[in-house]
């Protein structure tokens, strides 16, 4: 049996937002397995914010993706043929597969989920990556206590959209940033967050200055630029912003925009702190299995923009700058 | 018995640097104490940074100084007449006194210091609220641990120069960045730090990251703008960056330049974390006496810059913003 894969490649470093002559899309066989190897069939992938910073050159948290290499991504999938104790064909896994239809990946590389407990695309999002980066920075570089104001951006995102759930569970006053009416209407009314600010909508200093009334105790920065300078203007003292993302300049071709706020950090003895979800991978099982117990208890929900079509890869990436998704981003491939 | 007072009152908000019209200079007899309350001679004036700050309006971790008040500052200076307990004509004390000759304050504004033990200016440097900052900020907020790299600017001021000798007494690695080949000398000849960078001789990015074959591990900033955003840039994991200062944006009549390369703290997980001197006010003593013993042993050096004539305060206040003083600034009033 043989199977063709079809894979994208990443044929230059972007300038700016990545363009189709950016990639090289290719078919070719799928490499069979070998000892302590499976032959995965990727259904579903995992696009996120941080691919823009893994095509670009440079010492980051993590290699960059060479030139004529696969496109890193995070997939799920089923092993259609395996040479590794332990996994049967079958099996469904989540692995880091990158942007193709069919990966060969050694056993170590591979971790068991069950289908039969969420839908496929969930362990892309709450009880994978994604809900990893919102549970351990919020929880352990936010430090948020019941009672006090947490901000976040990206609040319709799939991290933004868990931060704000997971600081309501802690009992915190929880208020989301997002563009359009449509997104914040979801974040209150279906979501249960105590207000959210539309940036569409125009500047949010007054809005965001009144949906926190006792100021912002911790922001949980998605995306950088002048969002981030109008939080830090408004924090309280020892308030704590959780660095997670700046989706606002991922595509700059000029300088990023820093904080020109920041000597709010000082008049409020205030830390901004970043944060990489791979440092707490000891602890993502005990982490998953907390957030299952409150998505069983309807206190945590997931919402997935599923978009089909696997050749379409280049476009839909684009979807996370433009702001145009909703909830998290994931390319089905079947 | 009358005492002529003199005083330097703020007459307008400046703009940028502060300008002789922005102070009135005025002559008038000291109010004479009443019950619980003392006469102080003033005999020396600390010069900060930190003034600059506290003649702008708005929110800060102080009240701005008004308009027509006596400008804030902290000072040493005698007893002279005493209608308080515990304080007698001839006491030495430290005190929040103003820019004036004399201040009239209420005993529980005052600190008895011991000029016997060391002269009345080194109750304003690594004695005062400047060794006070450098010690809190560097231990409390940097943490520095043994074998690690601190690198601190404004190094040849009062309290970066403590802040270095502080990280030498802790084992650490010390760079100092400074402005101009006489200041760079001193730090490494007569105050021990391993290396100093100076600014003033062009880009400093090369010459800091020879200075720090490991990177940095903790860097205590005085100055922000481009000096942070170089520093950022040779941040190791984890590093910490304690924001004490940043006096070249102080007198910006433009925004504040934030720090564009604030991502590094993502990609490092690093954190940025803001600080003021008087949230440690109940541990004074216990450093004060720490500092003391290391000055005692040799281990910790003072260097104050000490200009008379108290007439020429607006003039003398400007010293710290040019990078023309050396050391801690200390006006003389007597």
């Amino acid at each position: 049996m043989s199977y063709e894969n079809r894979q994208f490649l990443l044929a230059a470093r972007p300038v700016g937002l990545p363009k189709a002559s950016d990639w090289a899309y290719v078919k070719a066989p799928a490499r069979m397995p070998e000892d302590g190897e499976v032959l995965l069939g990727v259904e579903y992938l995992s696009l996120d914010p941080a691919m823009r910073g893994w095509m670009n050159e440079g010492k980051s948290y993590i290699a960059p993706v060479k030139i004529g290499e696969v496109m890193r991504a995070l997939g799920v999938g089923k092993v259609l043929e395996s040479k590794a104790a332990g996994f049967s064909a079958g099996d469904y896994v989540s692995a880091g597969t990158g942007i193709q239809a069919y990966a060969t990946l050694k056993a170590k590389e591979l971790t068991k989920i069950d289908p039969t407990l969420a839908p496929l695309p969930v362990y892309l999002n709450v009880l994978g990556m994604t809900g990893m980066t919102a549970y351990f920075g919020l929880l352990e570089v936010g430090e948020p206590k019941a009672g006090e104001t947490v901000v976040v951006s990206g609040a319709a995102g799939a991290v933004g959209a868990t931060v704000g759930q997971l600081a309501k569970i802690k009992g915190c006053r929880v208020v989301g940033i997002a563009g359009g009416a449509e997104k914040c209407a979801f974040l209150v009314d279906e979501l249960g967050f105590d207000a959210a600010v539309d940036y569409k909508a125009g500047d949010i200093r007054k809005p965001l200055k009144e949906a926190c009334p006792n100021g912002i105790d911790v922001y949980f920065d998605n995306v950088g630029g002048e969002i981030l300078d109008t939080c830090l203007a408004l924090i309280n003292l020892r308030a704590r912003i959780v660095i997670c993302g700046a989706i606002s300049q991922y595509n700059n071709t000029t300088a990023v925009r820093g904080p020109a706020n920041y000597l709010s950090l000082l008049v409020n003895r205030a830390r901004m702190q970043g944060m990489v979800v791979f440092d707490y991978a000891d602890r993502y099982g005990v982490a998953a299995r907390e957030m299952a117990g409150w998505m069983a208890e309807g206190k945590l929900k997931g919402r997935e923009d599923i978009v089909e079509g696997f050749e379409n890869f280049p476009d839909t990436l684009l979807k996370l700058f433009t702001g145009e998704n909703f909830g998290k981003l994931v390319l089905k491939v079947a």
